[in-house]
């Protein structure tokens, strides 16, 4: 059974005022509702279309069409500052994402870097919110095995730089991925869809790259890759080394 | 201004049904309208917002919402069969598609094609249609300069194995792209988003290829990767080499 109050409390978990005031999200799909379970986090219950019927899933689906199984999830505790720096001290290998909007772009990437062992995404505060539901089904359960950190990412860039470690930054005019030296450690930036790496973060990367096109026309070709295409590539090619 | 046997005509085309009975496809948004006029296909018409008004162009959009353009395209002349062998008589390096079905992948691995220099895609029958309009949206023009042939992909298969050239198959238990010799013709094929690639194309593969996961946990991580990432990080790799 489901009460009026969850139907309520669940449809407001949309909006991320609400997700944040309530300290909770919610996780669709079979698959994902039993990644949920295995995983460290807070699964405060789970809603199935067998106990509750269709007609109440269809009204508490945050999706366009309901699924079998909804979780209604806490959202984990944020690392503190010091938490933070010791992260940076261990010196994985991570990503940093400026301003990506589109919940589809960050979903597949969380499920980019759980498949290329990448622990730890630095996302900027503006970068859509990771419990988003389409960013949760984006991300096909790879969001509890990956950490989001919210930050200023051009102070964690800065932290980067000040101990040692190189920040790669995709631009035009940068040197190909298949010849510039990559490392196992670092912080490579992933600019916005529409604007790429903003002007302040650009004066602190140490690595330009591209992707380079293999187009045989250098007039008519496609102009640019999508972000998650493009993180794709890259982080295949950190890996491959 | 805009009729309503246009309007109507239009809206008609969200089908295949009416667009392999017109012969027409439908192109939206200023850039790839663009890219349409400046192509060597047939633009019947242009339809502009500033010149038809907010309210025509509402009507007639295949997409969630309207462009400022929009443009009715003539589909091109498939190649016959002699035109089919000749192209495969050149060796180059080519996509097969088995049975896609989601219209934003398609698009997107359309776009891939293009950006890596991959001229011809051959597709199953049963793979999404490509004047869809939203692999048009996704192929954001690249659409324009790919060919894409619709056919018995196990006979071009057979073909491609007759000219001696290699099939790669991207299976869970292939061999590292990384490790893989890979070679600068041939047909990569990509499987089907729920079922992967077909028995009987199975059985043609000549070189059974992986991209593997470097999650630190075997047990705990994303399971596979969206095709459109895949054929991303495939494509790469083959041009990298």
């Amino acid at each position: 059974m489901i009460s009026r109050k969850e139907i309520k409390l669940i449809r407001s978990l949309n909006q991320k005022k609400y997700r944040d005031e309530e300290g909770l999200f919610v996780v669709e799909g079979e698959k994902s509702v039993e990644e949920a379970l295995q995983s460290g986090f807070e699964v405060i219950k789970v809603f199935r279309i067998s106990e509750i019927g269709e007609e109440a899933m269809s009204r508490i689906t945050l999706l366009s069409s309901p699924s079998p199984a909804l979780a209604l999830v806490r959202k984990p505790e944020l690392p503190d500052a010091s938490q933070i720096n010791d992260l940076i001290a261990l010196r994985p290998l991570s990503l940093g994402l400026d301003s990506i909007r589109d919940p589809g772009n960050l979903g597949t990437i969380i499920r980019l870097a759980d498949w290329f062992g990448i622990g730890t995404i630095f996302a900027s505060q503006d970068t859509v919110d990771c419990f988003n539901p389409k960013v949760v089904q984006a991300s096909m359960g790879s969001l509890f095995r990956t950490q989001i950190i919210y930050c200023d990412l051009l102070q964690i860039a800065s932290e980067f730089r000040a101990a040692g470690m190189p920040l790669f930054g995709t631009f035009l005019d940068g040197k190909s991925i298949y010849e510039e030296d990559l490392s196992s450690n670092g912080l490579i930036v992933m600019g916005s869809e529409s604007k790429g790496i903003s002007k302040a973060l650009e004066s602190l990367v140490t690595h330009r790259i591209t992707i380079p096109s293999f187009s045989p026309s250098t007039e008519k070709r496609a102009d640019s890759l999508n972000v998650a295409l493009a993180t794709a590539i890259i982080c295949s090619e950190f890996r491959r080394r």
